[in-house]
């Protein structure tokens, strides 16, 4: 039996969208949902149980990243990745293919997997389905994703067809290769490029596995985000109505919303943590990059709609001092923030799917934000 | 009347060490006390809710920083200090003498004050004894401190007589420059660098203008700890009884214990949360370099006998990847960490004067941490 439920609640009536429960071995979660993003085995700059106090249920870590450091045998020996790094909620580890693709140098792809060097060290590797599986197994969460092929999103068909092809080949090695299938979820991945029959082709055969659920991946990767829409329309009818569908990469507001409108349960990105590092933040009128000197005596705080730590004790001109001192609280409060921002707009779109007014919510929403479609 | 009161409750009939209450506009303070150092109006990687879970009641921040920068008209803007970084426990300012010293470039000394480039930008700036206290009047905090010239450990008697006596004329002129002595208390400090007559002397004069408090300046500069308190045992017995005593500079283990058994009632130092950025961290038994490949598969806590949230919820293990991915975390439990160590001990140093008991501490807290004397 699968390690996962989903529980369908209902479809909103004016947008189509879907509220769900994902039952897990750690949690039920309540979708549709944005996962904070927690590469090496921590999302940087918060704790869990700052985590927990913005509302997330689930978070994402990279299954590329501790295989390379600290190695997926010490986070076994630790007792697994929830107790290494203290989360006692679900974790989804992605299989690494994307950063193998993007994050290492020379890579080299074959039938049987991808030798790469790593970033850290240049140091040389291989990794198969099998491996991947191996790793995610290792490292212990509760979601775990097949090895696939991240297709560039300016391949042409040919490549993009036998990428494609290879991704189910892959898939059906990792479906082989999965020790515990009762403990750990694993969901089969549709690519296909910018293709509609290649993707279509993708969603039918990956389906065929039957995968407890499944993401769409090869998108947020550059492509204008007309094309992404797209490619979810032509995608999503093709996934089974009782199982999660995830959108890989994606995190910025309008993408979630439109998104979810598509019929998607589960959304990454490192977006919200990494621009909030860099000092911009997300409000309820857009975005604002707090260490910009128009904020040097503005007292008022990120976003007078936010009921986070960051907006409910300090002002935008302490935060913007401590982005100009370099200090640590600087990115900590900027973590919190967009976090909860995101964490918050997912709770109103539940909110706005359980009372059949999803799109009204987003014209609201985008009345205030301003739709940039960035 | 003045901003604070101090307590003296007893002294610890085996050591002289005092156990006192420090009554401040922004609550009582427990001494002998060490006060964690919030150099940019942030103590580096926490925020004010974990400094009180850690026990801190009274942390200290510097002048000469936030005068650069935000700079203090725009704290005052801010409803003070206080407000600004949301602490509502106490703070002490130092008056920017020792940063002007230490980290400013092309500093020229003369009776009026002292000519300096900022450390940030380069800008020519002048501080006098006025132009102190007016900036910490601005930040506003419980106590503040004289500006004075916290001569160099070389220096030869001639230049630490001028120095000290100068220092004197000065800590005058911050008495009649200061606008709030009913809601600031302002502590002068002795110099008189390595010489028995002119700390005494120092010792006297300060005394005779009657601050509310009294520091001991121009230590932890660089000298042996023997001189150090050579130096504490010639000067503290100068000093009033019914008045705090405050030892600058310094915050290791041994330092504080011989400190405290010297009269001293009040410390600070940047030491613990320094050493915690770079991976190094107290523990019962001694300094452990986090960092050390040793610890990999090392999946105790960093100190089985401490209480911290780093020690109750993480492994050596973790804090290693995450000092090794250098993950914002990292700093983060190291240094709730190493200002937890130093709180407790300072809290088990009351109780041990308490119990006229504290050489008796001591010689235990040694025979465990080894008397480095570092």
């Amino acid at each position: 039996m699968s390690a996962i439920r989903f529980e369908l609640i209902k479809t909103c009536k004016q947008s189509g969208a879907r509220l769900g429960k994902l039952y897990t071995p750690h949690g039920v979660i309540d979708t549709p949902i944005f996962m904070p993003v927690g590469t090496q085995a921590t999302v940087k700059a918060m704790t869990p149980e700052e985590l927990k106090e913005i509302g997330a249920q689930i978070i994402l870590s990279n299954t590329y990243h501790l295989y390379l450091r600290p190695g997926e045998k010490l986070v076994e020996k630790a007792g697994g990745l929830h107790k290494f790094m203290n989360w006692d909620r679900a974790i989804l580890t992605d299989s690494g293919g994307f950063q193998v693709f993007s994050l290492s140098d020379l890579r080299n792809i074959t039938e049987e997997g991808v030798t790469f060097k790593s970033h850290i060290d240049g140091s040389k590797h291989f990794i198969s389905p099998e491996k991947a599986i191996q790793i995610e197994n290792a490292l212990g969460a509760d979601i775990i994703m097949a090895f696939d092929e991240c297709t560039p999103y300016e391949a042409d068909y040919d490549y993009t067809k036998n990428s494609m092809e290879r991704t189910l080949r892959w898939a059906e090695r990792c479906l082989k290769a999965h020790q515990k299938p009762d403990k750990q979820a694993l969901f089969g991945i549709v690519q296909g490029g910018m293709f509609k029959d290649l993707r279509q082709e993708s969603a039918r055969q990956t389906v065929k596995m039957d995968f407890p659920g499944y993401a769409v991946g090869g998108l947020s990767i550059g492509e204008p985000k007309e094309i992404m829409y797209q490619v979810l329309d032509w995608t999503v009818p093709f996934l089974p109505e009782n199982k999660p569908r995830y959108l890989m990469g994606v995190g910025s507001p309008d993408a979630l919303l439109e998104g979810v409108i598509r019929g998607i349960d589960m959304f990454d990105c490192v977006l919200p943590t990494r621009i909030a590092r860099n000092g911009t933040v997300f409000t309820s009128k857009g975005k604002l990059v707090v260490r910009n000197a128009e904020y040097a005596e503005d007292f008022r705080p990120l976003d007078d709609e936010c009921d986070c730590y960051a907006c409910k004790n300090y002002s935008r001109a302490y935060i913007r001092h401590l982005f100009k001192a370099k200090e640590i609280l600087a990115a900590r409060l900027a973590t919190i923030h967009n976090l909860r921002f995101l964490l918050k707009l997912m709770e109103d779109v539940r909110r706005a799917i359980m009372e059949d007014s999803l799109l009204d919510f987003k014209e609201e929403f985008f009345r205030k934000y301003g739709y940039t479609n960035e």
